[in-house]
């Protein structure tokens, strides 16, 4: 393993001066993280707050036993911030997992070349100044690795986080079930236009019983459920119940399982009328996933990524209560195999030495979905111009960005103009990424800028 | 990572028809494992038996979802017999788990010459002529690995377990929390004439509210606490719920933690009296552990063996509901790492270049316990002129042979004269060591005997 946390000395960024000059002559932005500020806005959020909940300044889970108004476990209403600070590094002390194995090899290497860019500023959505670094802390970050050209360039950690160990990806998860599914697409193990019931008959009757296979990877699907994580009647936490990520009351009797819930599905509109972000067309493809590849998603995921590309550490999906994996957002990785997955997809699937995803499902990503069905959907108004593909958000910018998003702040963000790659996992107190979005996007575009003058 | 299967193609062995002559001319043994015969018989088992219930054979698991009647799930009233098959390889898919890391380093090496030591004869208990293969079925072993001089001779997999996932140790764990409370002991930090109080104040008025550290480590505490798995009312079970190691019923108002249950605990004679074997044991002692190291047993263990021994993967503990490890019985290993650890205990505690462990600590192991107390023990019927110390379980013969045992066969056999270290996980329709012991001692000794000459 040829990475090693660099945190003590980083060396002075070397182009300081002509990145406080670029900052300074910033234009009106013209990208949709600049747009992304009409969406329903972030509470307040200091530098102040970031670290008062730091959970090792808290103490979560200190102790033998822990005092009681410190522990966390597994309770129904979940937990919410800033328990989720200690819990989203800890997942798998509370819930069944099942093993992404790294495999027997060694780690593939990280370059590695430190770059002060903490110091690289913008101007927020209110027109405050302020430093990558202060993104950080507003965003709640556990931690962040940059790479530039191939290069790590910059790497933190807070909290409860570290280098070796996993933290929850949430709906980045996505983005991996969609790519895998991309790559049996490819090799003519699953076919895009066929009908889901092909793969999945018992969702005949649902929502899915005339939809493709396509609909489902780009989230085209008319299915009546809601992912408002501010209703707590929404049907994300059916799903959440259903497969044990959420306890459940004493008097429950709801689906058992996430094929249980899946098959009550049913259908809210046309298909291919809007995109609609979705998790459940998640959970979906990964059933067809596993159908048409015979192994479970933990099995796949170690077999064609994990394996291929030398990640350093196991990877773990959180599982229902008959093992299945959540391929919704259950994957944990720690951010230095999620950084090698980032460069696999920016380097059109080549990494580690080896063409690991085909091009052509790389390509396909980029070349995203359809900007009209996105413009019809409800994530339009933040996202303007942009569209879905195989699971993935593409902003069709001028930098031909491209990201995997989770909710309270886990991020793959690519910026192949750039040659960059950022990605980030962070307990953010709000839920959906609209909350950090705003200032997410202009501190990674303005490192994109920076390093490419 | 060195160490490769070699399961195709194992060399002949080369002392084969001495072997013959050793096993045709071996006297009446006066070792413990002959004199267990006279335990609780075993019901019959066969390697036929074996064969069906291998899990891969039944279909445990498999399918999307898996059929109803091939579902394992994490139920009250457990998962016997052949469930257990698939379950003990499979442990963290159905409970929380915390991580033992195994470092950044790279594996340590496991030299490998393979002698095909399977076709070793020995006598069975009834006088049937056995091999050391037809021991592995009859034992129904998930896995074994033979040391010799420190090269790894023999290594087969069954059924769900392979050589990079975990297996259940079960009781195996207390040997690992003993040496562990030995190592702490060996560096002051840890003093075993204390009291139990003086590390666990909230145990004052417990049975172990006079104990002394020493006491628990050997397991010659009074406490009332039955063992006894063929029993469905002893305290075993109740400890096994608060531990969320056996789901709780409805109703469920007993212990919710490990902690919780250990204070229940009442006393039951004095101490000092007898040897008696006792999981809560362990639980004390591995709570003690955590007080005097202030960590976590995952990250003590890590640091302390996993780490500096150069684990080739990481193990995990099953945690009960805020966290907690099992110290009695719930660390998973690879067969490899457990190998390694038998290796570094045979090589008075040095291993991979270094001094793991104190040499002293070693040394009062092998030394073993009181065999008077153990004597007035339970146990002595079947292990006669046994001791127990610091949580190993000490033969005290010509071999000087000692152990870590678990429940359904699961051992780490340690034969210091025969420069021998044998592991092996199992998943026995018994619980009690008492069925497959017979056949166990006399297939390992006979190992041991051949390869001396």
């Amino acid at each position: 393993m040829s990475l090693k946390p660099h945190r003590k000395s980083p060396r002075p960024w070397r182009r300081l001066a002509g990145v406080a000059l670029v900052a300074a002559s910033l234009p009106a932005w013209s990208q949709p993280a600049a747009r992304a500020a009409s969406a329903p806005a972030a509470p307040a959020t200091t530098v102040a707050a970031a670290l008062a909940t730091d959970p090792n300044v808290v103490g979560w889970m200190q102790g033998f036993p822990p005092p009681p108004d410190k522990l966390i476990t597994h309770v129904p209403g979940g937990n919410k911030f800033p328990r989720n600070r200690w819990l989203f590094s800890h997942v798998r002390e509370l819930v069944p997992t099942a093993s992404v194995w790294r495999g027997p090899g060694p780690a593939s290497t990280l370059p590695r070349a430190e770059q002060a860019i903490g110091a690289i500023p913008f101007t927020d959505a209110d027109g405050t100044r302020r430093t990558f670094d202060e993104m950080l802390a507003l965003t709640y970050t556990d931690g962040i690795l940059v790479m530039h050209k191939g290069t790590v360039i910059y790497e933190r950690y807070f909290g409860a986080l570290d280098s070796h160990t996993p933290h929850i990806a949430m709906s980045v998860t996505k983005s991996f079930v969609g790519t895998l599914a991309a790559m049996l697409a490819a090799e003519g193990k699953l076919d895009p236009a066929a009908p889901v019931t092909r793969y999945l008959p018992e969702m005949a009757g649902t929502a899915y019983g005339d939809a493709t296979v396509r609909q489902v990877m780009d989230m085209t699907i008319g299915v009546r459920y809601s992912e408002d994580y501010a209703d707590p009647k929404a049907e994300v936490w059916d799903y959440a119940r259903a497969g044990g990520m959420l306890a459940r009351p004493a008097n429950y009797n709801g689906p058992g399982t996430f094929y249980d819930f899946l098959k009550t599905l049913q259908k809210d509109g046309g298909h291919d009328a809007a995109f609609a972000y979705k998790t459940v067309n998640a959970e979906v493809l990964a059933w067809i996933v596993r159908r048409a590849s015979g192994q479970p998603l933990a099995k796949l995921l170690s077999e064609r990524i994990w394996q291929p590309m030398g990640a350093e550490q196991d990877a773990y999906f959180t599982v229902d209560s008959i093992g299945t994996e959540s391929g919704g957002g259950g994957l944990n990785t720690t951010l230095r195999d999620l950084a090698r997955f980032g460069e696999t997809i920016r380097g059109n699937g080549r990494f580690n030495g080896k063409q690991i995803i085909p091009a052509s499902v790389v390509a396909d990503i980029r070349r995203g979905g359809s900007r009209e069905l996105f413009a019809r959907s409800g994530s339009a108004a933040a996202l303007p111009g942009w569209s879905y593909r195989d699971m993935w958000w593409v902003s069709h910018d001028s930098h031909g960005m491209f990201q995997a998003a989770g909710i309270h702040g886990q991020r793959i963000y690519i910026d192949p103009q750039a040659e960059l790659t950022i990605v980030r996992y962070a307990s953010h107190p709000v839920a959906g990424n609209g909350a950090n979005n705003a200032i997410t996007f202009r501190a990674f575009r303005a490192v994109a800028e920076a390093l490419a003058r």
